[in-house]
Order: C-alpha cells, then structure tokens, then sequence
C-alpha cells in the first residue's frame, strides 16, 4: 500500500496530514458536535434549564469522555485531561451558546445541513487522532499487551458512547435494557476496528506506516460518517460481513433487520421510499429538541 | 478584608483556628451527625438487621465518601483513606452505637436538638477544613489545573451526597429520577461555592489569606446550617441570587417554587403557619426510622 | 497447629502445595466453572448470540473480575491483568468452547457431574491463593492497613459477584433490589472470613505459618463448595453460628429461613424431601439455560 501512495506522491502528504495539530479547528468541530448530539437527546434541553451544572457536566463527558474512560483504564486521575484549561473554557463556551444562545442562532447555524456535514467530517478526524493516540499511550505502557492497546484505542474512538448509561443517569434517565455494547451504533463499531488495525500497525503485524493508516482511516470514517449524515442513515457499511461471520462463528441468525440498513447504505443514490425505524426515531428526536425550545 | 480582621485582632485567631487539629473532637462529630443522616433513610434500619456488612460500608461511604471520591478524582487508590484505623474504628463504634445501642439511647442522646445543634456547627467545621485541603492537595498535583482544583473541593465538601444513587443501590433501593447534581442541596451547592473562593484564594485572584477565608467560610456555613437545622428547613439562602442569575443567564424560568423556601430562611424570626414539601418529608423520614426501630 | 501438622509430616506438604503454579490447569478449572456460572445465568445464552463482544467482555468479568476489583481497590489499572495474553486468550478458548461449540459438546462434558466436581474443587485452590496473594499485595503497598488488607482479600476472594449488578447491565438485566453484599452467597462470606484469617496472618495474630492456613482453608473450602454442589444446596456452613452472633451483636431476629439451609446441609446423608427455594430456582435456571441452546 506505501507502494501505491508512493506513486501518487501521498506518502508525504499522509505525513503532513498525521503530524497536523488538531487544537482548535479540529477540536472546536468535535465539541460542536458532540454537544449538537448532546441537545438531540430527549430531555437536554429541559436538564439545560433546571439544572445547569447538571447539563454542563453531561456536555463535558460528551466532549472528553473518551479521555475520561481512557486515563480510567491506564489507571490515572479520571480528570487528568481538565487541566487543559483552554479546551475546557471552548468547550463550555460551545455548550452556553448550544443551548443558551438568543433566538438558538448557533444551534441553528451549525445543524444547517452543509455546515454540519462539514463539521461532521472535522470530528471523524478527531476521532481517528484518538484511537491512533490511545493505542500508541496503551503500548508505551504495556508492551506485549495487545488487549489493552484494543481496549483503550477502542475507548478513545468511543467516548461517551461507552458510559451513556451512566451519562444519561445524571440527567435522571435510566434505561439498563440497552447500552452501546449490547447495541453497537456504527462509530463504536469502527472504533473497535480501528483500534484492532492501529494494534496490528502497532505491533508490526501490518505492514503499514502509522501516517498511511492514520489517511486512510480517516477518509473511510469520514466519507462514512458523512454520508450517513447527509442520509439520515444508521446503517452501517460492515453489516453484511458482519452478519455473516457472525453466523458462521457465534450462530447469529442470518438476514437480520440490520440487513436493510445495509443495503440503504449501499444504494446511497436511489432514495428509499420508506424510512427505517431509526431514520424515524431521529427525526422524532429532532422535533422533540426542536420543540423543547 | 484583612484589616479589618487586624483592627479586630482576628487574623491571629484564624491563624490558630486554621490550624487546629479535627481528630478526634470534631471529626467524632463529623461521624455522627453523617450517620444519624444515614438511619434517618427509609429502610436503612432494616438493612442494619438484615445484613450488618451493608450497612456498616454505608455508614463508612457516609463517613469517607468525600475521601474516597477525591482519591478517585486524583487516580489513588479509593481505599487509601482506609489505612488510618484510628479513623475506622472511631466511625465504627460510632456506626455501631447509632444502631444497636440498648434503648436506641445513643441516637436519643445526640438527636436531642441542642446537642444535634452543636454537632451540626462542628461538622460544618470539618467540611470547610476539607474543601480547603482538597483545593491546595489539587493544586499542589496540577498547579494550573483550576477546574481540577475547584472539582476535587466540591467532591471533598459534598462527599456521599454526590454518590448517592450509588450508596441507596448498595442498600437495595433505585432512584435514577434524581440525583444530587440535578437537584442540588444546600451543602452541596455551598461545597461548589467555597470550592471557587478557594480556588480563586489558591490562585491568589482574591485578596485574602487562607486562614481568613477558612474562618469566614466556616462561621457562614456553621451559622446556616444550625439555623436551618433548627427550623427543619431545606431552603438555602442562594436562592434569590441563584434564581435572578439563572435567569440571565441560563433562562430559567423566574419564581419557581425553591423561593418560597428562600424566603422562609429569611424571616427567620415568624413562624410559618404552612410545612413546606421538604420539612414535611423530613418530618416523614424522622417518623419512619422511629418506627423502624 | 503446626505442631500438629509436623506430627503428620503435612508441614512440607503444606509448603509445597502453597508454592504450587496456578497456570494452566488450575486456571482452566477457574475459567470453565465461572464461565459455566455465566452460562447459568437467564439470557446470557441470547446475549452470546445478539453482541458476542458483550459477551466475551462478561466472560472476562467472571474470569478477572477479582483481579479488576483488586487493581481499583489499589488504584492501579483496572485492565492492568489484561496485559498477560496467555490467561486471556485461554479464557476467551474456554467461553468461546461453552457457548459456541457444535452439539453444545464441551459444556456437556464439563457439567458431567463427577468432571464439574474436580473443576469446583480446583477453583476453591485458585480462591483461596487468590485472597492470600491479595491480602499480601495490600500488606506491602499499606503495613498497618488492616481494614485495606481485609478489603483487597475480601474482593479477590469474591470477584464478580461483588460487581453482579453492573455484570448484569452489561447483559441488559437490572436488578437493584438486591446485591451481593446485602445477601451475601457462601462464597462471598467465606472469601470475607477468609480474608480476616489470612489479615490476621500476615499482621503475626495468628500464629500459624502461611503456608498451613492456605492449606486448611483450601480443604475447608473445597470440601463445602463440593458438597454444596453435588447437593444443589445454597445454604452455608456458617449459618447456625452467624445467626446466633448476629442476634447477640446486631439484633437480627433468630430462626431465619436461612437455617433450614444449615440444618439440610447439616445432615448430609439424608436427602432432603422437599426441595428448597434456591435448589428450585437453580433447577429452573439450569432448565432455562438448556432451552436457549
């Protein structure tokens, strides 16, 4: 694969690209749209007024949770990462003008479809950053300790995901049939694959530069991520290998609902005539925060 | 501030106040009202016959959970608080007599409303001390870490409060509706208060010494808490400063129900001919361990 | 006692046995009876073919959870054990073999009664180091830690169960009235005496060398679990004496239902005519898990 970016002369920009800062374009988008997903969630908005605290902490695990989960598991201080006073004051500023902002102008102005899809693609380079970063942190302190490198590599691509239980207690809601690994959503999914192929690059079991793999991550996230976005989709493009590894190893019954998801996600240029069961419980989160405005 | 104190002569007795060691006297105190709190819970006295083990860790989160959830905050050990047995086992007899004393004579003893008063003042004592000590022990960690400073001062002056969900989950009870970030109460809001006077004190951005600050923040909490202690109230004197800043600030909406409390707390001196909601369910909670015995 | 034990010659034995290697045949023993347990559980059979990674991670849980419980307890890594790839993939062998294998072959094998007996006899080997090495690890980290030393053995004996309600989150099941702690199963209350002997121990209060009580207490322990199992009893030998120094200390009202358990498991050569509450639910269990297959 060098090979191949070598003749295209991609191999340095994959440097360039890898080495890049992300404070405070980067991060900026990352917190945008975290904290957009934050307001999504039924019952935000009304936590926003009632309770600020409340609401800014749930803002701040949206925004660092997967620092927060990561010096968990290598077993540092939790906030380690909140001495950063500068990340935190622009990610508090983002979450007052989300939520707080006369005539909700920002929030307004940042979910406009060609903004957001922009902001969107910003944060799946974030993301990508973080598991490469967690994976390379994970091996400094272990080895040989493959598992940990895939856990905390896994943890910081997932965030908040992760411990939505627990977020979504603060907020007073609870609801222990589901978490996100009994019902993996796409970027936690991603994220575990990424962190395995960062492992392997890692451990020198994939014959890839960390800058290559780094690119080439990103531009699958992020087309991903978008398109699912502009769509309206939670489809995700693994699911039909998926399903059929995991008839053939764990016995999972075959041609799942999560089927369909597939295939919308496959024929991203026909439209679908009916909406799935998630498309619609978006939107109807959407009317919800629009409507506890 | 502090030529006052000197024309007072006060600065040497803050000096000496700030300096006075808490074990035992006050740190008994701090024991005991902590766990009378915690027989006064539904259900805690029946926990107490069924399974001792229980009950006995949920009287020592009642007594160290502001240790133990700074050692969280910090990535020590959570236990660490654990290795001064002098400390344990005082909690413990303290634990022991609160609930199985013969005749239920040590609860009568130090619930009898005088006694309760002056334990009250001296736990307030306590609390301070430790608000202060958890800033400068952040501090001293993470020297510009100032959200860290102000969070490890609030878990430390809150302490089982802020785990609350999790204490009752170890007793068997659920109630993920509330918790004490979304509906905070009066220690805990003043704990975030005196965390940022401290913080603001540590990062000397206000002119004062520490002794002082620890003096005046003390007599403020120590005189609050009695009052309302004495009047079975749970208004916190905040509220109309609270309720005009949300306001602006947030949008919360003006004159909620929490000002007639605020009210209540200030004329202190005529009685209301009407029990509010929280008085009412102290009054409850009172009878109930009453007649759990 | 070592006096006695000289007499026998077991003194060398003793030794001997206490320095014995636990990998691999003990772990496996350990691995396949805990992962058995998981299989027991209602749903867990579902949830291995719905999410296999929540799966695995709850197969983890049940195999390390001692080990995680202990490194937060220390305030290491809670994943810190996850850095011997060996263990962990001869554990993620053995779940995957009980929950995946063709014809359900390998689980038939070692739920054959005489082959499961051996493996929970192992496991009580692998328990019993488990708390010794944990009271051990705490001694050195804190000298005069005597409550530390109780906890850190306390859950390395227990392991999971002491975390059985957030393992049961993982599965999507919440049971918040009840936990491990305020109904405490055999093993959890002998890990918790298990744990004082081996404090007592290593703090010289009991004068009997390491060595003689791993020994003693792996044969106390190995015995009960196997008689236990072999007669589907939940009761524990401790009850008669617990519930008469409970009613002396703590008030707890005498003749519990617990008792009967003692009785029954008391009179071990005749069988029981009526089958109690807990043999009853195990059968239902068992009868539950055959049917997901």
């Amino acid at each position: 694969m060098d090979n191949v970016l070598a003749v295209l002369n991609l191999g340095e920009f994959a440097q360039i690209f890898s080495k890049m800062g992300m404070f405070p374009v980067f991060d900026l988008a990352y917190y945008i749209v975290s904290i957009v997903y934050l307001k999504y969630e039924p019952g935000s908005v009304e936590v926003s007024r009632r309770s600020p605290v409340a609401s800014w902490l749930c803002a701040m695990l949206y925004c660092f949770g997967s620092y927060i989960l990561a010096d968990i598991m290598l077993g540092s201080s939790p906030i380690d990462y909140f001495q950063y006073n500068s990340h935190i004051l622009l990610a508090s500023a983002v979450w007052y003008l989300i939520f707080y902002c006369p005539l909700n102008l920002f929030y307004k102005c940042v979910t406009f479809v060609p903004i957001k899809l922009v902001l969107v693609a910003l944060k799946e380079v974030v993301r990508t950053r973080k598991i490469a970063a967690g994976v390379h942190h994970a091996h400094h302190a272990y080895h040989h300790g493959f598992f940990i490198m895939v856990i905390v590599g896994y943890v910081k691509g997932s965030g908040v995901a992760l411990m939505s239980n627990f977020e979504q207690l603060l907020r007073g809601v609870w609801r222990p049939e589901s978490n996100e690994i009994l019902n993996m959503s796409f970027p936690t999914k991603a994220s575990l694959y990424g962190a395995i192929l960062f492992t392997l690059q890692e451990s020198h079991w994939l014959p890839v530069s960390k800058s290559t793999l780094i690119l080439a991550f990103t531009l699958f996230m992020a087309t991903s991520k978008v398109v699912m976005t502009a769509r309206h989709s939670h489809g995700s493009p693994f699911t039909l290998i998926e399903s059929w590894i995991c008839h053939l190893l764990f016995g999972s019954p075959l041609g799942s609902s999560e089927e369909d998801h597939h295939h919308a996600a496959a024929s991203a240029a026909s439209a679908s005539p009916l909406k799935t069961k998630e498309e619609l419980s978006e939107g109807i989160r959407k009317r919800k925060a629009k409507k506890a405005e």
